[in-house]
């Protein structure tokens, strides 16, 4: 108690050892790049549930984490399982387009053109010696798509270079996320809005259910 | 299996005995009344929620459910809880007046001047003969605060004196809840507005986070 | 208000149309037979959730509803998806083995060597005449694998052959599994269970985390 | 990005400012200190949800911290607001005896006698010197009932004696509890044993539904 960081300490549980330097360095780096403090749609579902139920801190992080889906939070975890199987970009870009699917990691999902957290990790990656065959492919898989490479990318492929399980990549973006909606849920409590962002989602749509009973 | 209605065993499984007809009667009633089809603060956390996992229908009701708090979905389970307490009605809103807190199921939480399906549910209770104690004690209270009753006061006393259990009478306004979140999701799967929902809310409040890291 | 039934009401929300006679028997039937009472793993987890946050009822009814996953709770939309592409039989069996997938709703998921369920409600819609192409689909594949129906396939089948909307196929058994829940919660309210459950499980497995910190 | 560790961009996210060598210290203390990597219930419900629903994580995440209520987790927020509203020691017990309620943050809610976190968080904080007003009055609370201290009340007395505001109290413990999910997820996804745990709190009641139907 009081010797490990709590970063050191949760490299430890996920993985059954202490970090190297390295390691705690990219995981630190990792968690605060994704930590947002944004207002983004499980920030805002979160702050309404607290709104609806201020009574329960646990419940508004709960709806926000359930909102920290593929679609929203990126896919690293897919990244990761991609990075681990290998193969040549252009036979992996081929097997994704025969099924119809388009390729995890690329194609920024919500509206951004350029992802510059993506760049700056790959370049610290460099920097500090630790890029290996998973950055290697992930940027393989960059010039072969010519698509934005999504933030998910350079997370798998640095954690998985600096030795982390693919089981436990998802692990990192989560944990960031709930550090981000509890500081939004203290703020909340302070100065709610959560209804507020109800009330102007609301009267964005004309929802119009039928008249019914 | 094809005997009972789905209102009736849960009457069966909340309460171990099949209803009586005015029991499903009523049952049926505020399960209706209360599975609201508008747009309200859970729906809208429970579409981002889809939006973000459209994958996982069940992440996305349990989003919604979680934002059935008291102050959305009412205070059924603390009226019943004054209501069985019993008492005079100047002696029971003094008591909270004295502690500082406002009576349950009275002022209504969101917006509305009146809350006609309060009214209804007692006229129908009337109707039926099943108005007892705890429905006149609800109409006592009203009498001595002046303020508009909360649907969550008839729900509790038209419960209560059909026989309910007050451990039960939370669990009506959440299945309601549910079937009507389980409605709004199959619309945003068929027509996704989630993220309008959620940009919308963004929009509308100017949120600064202090620039930071 | 007091004209539908609960049933009726949720067809409603769901379809936009009130049930025919069929429909309604089959949709309350459906229900009935999805909310098992008996003691399972998201009943036990919800029952954990609420000994640990006795305040929050939605919080630990939502805790359940998460564990409503395909593995416990069977995988009634993945059949809708597979009988509304439609085929002939052996092409169906055909396409997932090549896939290196097992055919959804076949081959009961947890333990039991036949579901009894599964078999009364294709005799119900035989009686009924609602059976039609996709209660016959069923069967053929049934033929075909030689494995048990799953109730999921059935649920998926009959709600088809019915009208209802295959993204709203998931909707019934996450209903019928909140009344479930509800029922077995207010029972842990009187009668609390829920830290003696935990307790027996964190028994029954020799859990050695390695000593750390 | 690569500045700040993740513990001191949570404490920047939750009260604005970057942490004191000292909040930093005590920040990263507790969160290390509450990520217990024991079986605990709520790890015990996480686990079981991920057997049900391998692909949804996140839903894992959220079931397991619906379970930090306050009895599992602690009254480190409600131990924060005794401490901030301040008074006599005996005084402050009286009060609460007299509203027929047992003071937050002592006599340990689960079954163990003694809680040497509790002691030793206490110690390092006087070691530092960083006890304070908020320290004192946990230890004369403590004197003045001779019950066990659970470690709920020193996180709330250092935290404040830090200048940690009251209303992100509670976020420190749900962000630990969340390391210690992920890592017991991480390891079920390798070797999933959430069904025995499941079966094992199954069997040990004698869960005897009336049959009906």
């Amino acid at each position: 108690m009081g010797r490990l960081s709590f970063t050191e300490y949760f490299h430890l549980l996920l993985t059954g050892d202490e970090p190297t330097e390295d390691q705690r360095f990219f995981l630190d780096l990792l968690l605060v790049s994704l930590a947002e403090h944004g207002m983004m749609p499980s920030n805002v579902a979160a702050r309404m549930t607290l709104a609806a139920d201020p009574g329960s801190l646990q419940g508004a992080v709960a709806a926000g984490i359930l909102g920290a889906g593929p679609v929203v939070l990126g896919t690293s975890e897919e990244c990761a399982r991609l990075l681990e199987r290998g193969g040549e970009p252009a036979e992996i870009v081929g097997r994704y387009r025969e099924a119809g699917e388009k390729v995890p990691g690329f194609g920024h999902p919500v509206h951004k053109p350029v992802d510059p957290r993506a760049e700056r990790i790959l370049e610290l990656a460099d920097q500090h010696g630790v890029s290996g065959l998973n950055v290697e492919l992930a940027r393989a898989l960059h010039a072969e798509l010519g698509l934005v490479m999504n933030v998910a990318m350079p997370i798998a492929a640095v954690l998985l270079d600096l030795g982390f399980p693919s089981a436990a990549v998802k692990a990192v973006p989560i944990l960031a996320r709930t550090a981000s909606l509890l500081a939004h849920l203290a703020e909340e409590r302070e100065e709610p809005i959560g209804f507020d962002l109800a009330a102007a989602a609301e009267d964005a749509v004309e929802y119009e259910p039928d008249a019914r009973t």
